[in-house]
């Protein structure tokens, strides 16, 4: 019989990230991260595969958030323009955790293997929406590349919304990606 | 007093890819990578910081290629047309290595540590190319956004002149993908 655990994989994102910030992520082990949560480790390894898993929590959401939008989108939008609304979707959806993204991102530049941890998500990201434009008859690479320049300005927002000034939310920052991407790829 | 050894770096490679192939890549010790090239496990460490580096041993050749290829365009050409350059560059560069490509693709496919270490070498490529374009005066996030598109250009592609027919090269395949990105963000 398990004891009802309201919210447990919240608190153990959330006593994750704060360990990982005060120890390091090497120093840290699956039981202080579940003693700290005030949950069993085996209720860690019920929501996570890992320890470096329990840091991209968000990416079922942001799967589903890019597909739907895509696979959503009327049959008269352009495929680059379907990925556009999925990417301004999932940015709208982060906009209120620039804080815990800011204090994710850093554990995460301090690692390497969360790095590439980090990339492979992305990568698999970038893959999901390929396949749903393919779904709508996009041939290939048209579907691949179209995927690939969404997550390239998705990752390059990132950076600009974290650092840059608190006035410009995510949203802007896609927005302006996508628009510069058209004028470079215009080759001006 | 060393043994003079010719060719020692590309014997260790090949001894890998092979090893990697008939054992995989878990099963396989950095001794038996040596012992198949003829070589010692000091050998080895002289050229590899471990396992995985043996197979990314290109890694600096591509980068000198696309950086010096974007550092070396004429002013006034364009900073897609400089990354597009680039990417040729290193597509002609890999013409002649279809099969090697071939079989250490394979390999890094059935191993996800791979597949990582892959992606963040892409990633140190695309930067590399964006600090070039910044030094051509490029500003962000033009020079990370035009570096970016051009890396995604080149993994479709590679992965096109994989599967695709012998009659295509790699550098026929980048060229396609760059064009098809243009018209893609052109909203077509």
């Amino acid at each position: 019989m398990s004891r009802w655990e309201p919210n447990s994989r919240g608190r153990l994102e959330r006593a994750a990230l704060e360990l990982y910030r005060e120890r390091g992520f090497d120093r840290t082990t699956v039981a202080e991260i579940a003693e700290r949560a005030g949950l069993t480790e085996r209720t860690f390894f019920r929501h996570f595969t890992d320890k470096r898993e329990v840091l991209f929590g968000g990416q079922q959401l942001l799967h589903r958030i890019l597909v739907d939008t895509v696979a959503g989108a009327p049959d008269s939008v352009a495929p680059f323009d379907a990925v556009a609304a999925a990417v301004v979707a999932v940015a709208t959806e982060m906009e209120n955790g620039r804080e815990y993204a800011r204090q994710r991102r850093e554990v995460i530049a301090a690692n390497p293997s969360l790095r590439e941890r980090e990339l492979i998500k992305l990568a698999a990201l970038s893959s999901a929406m390929a396949e749903a434009l393919r779904t709508r008859g996009v041939p290939d690479p048209a579907a691949s590349l179209t995927a690939e320049a969404g997550i390239a300005v998705f990752k390059i927002a990132f950076e600009r919304w974290q650092d840059g000034p608190r006035e410009l939310t995510f949203a802007d920052h896609i927005r302006d990606g996508l628009e510069q991407l058209r004028t470079i790829a215009a080759g001006a």
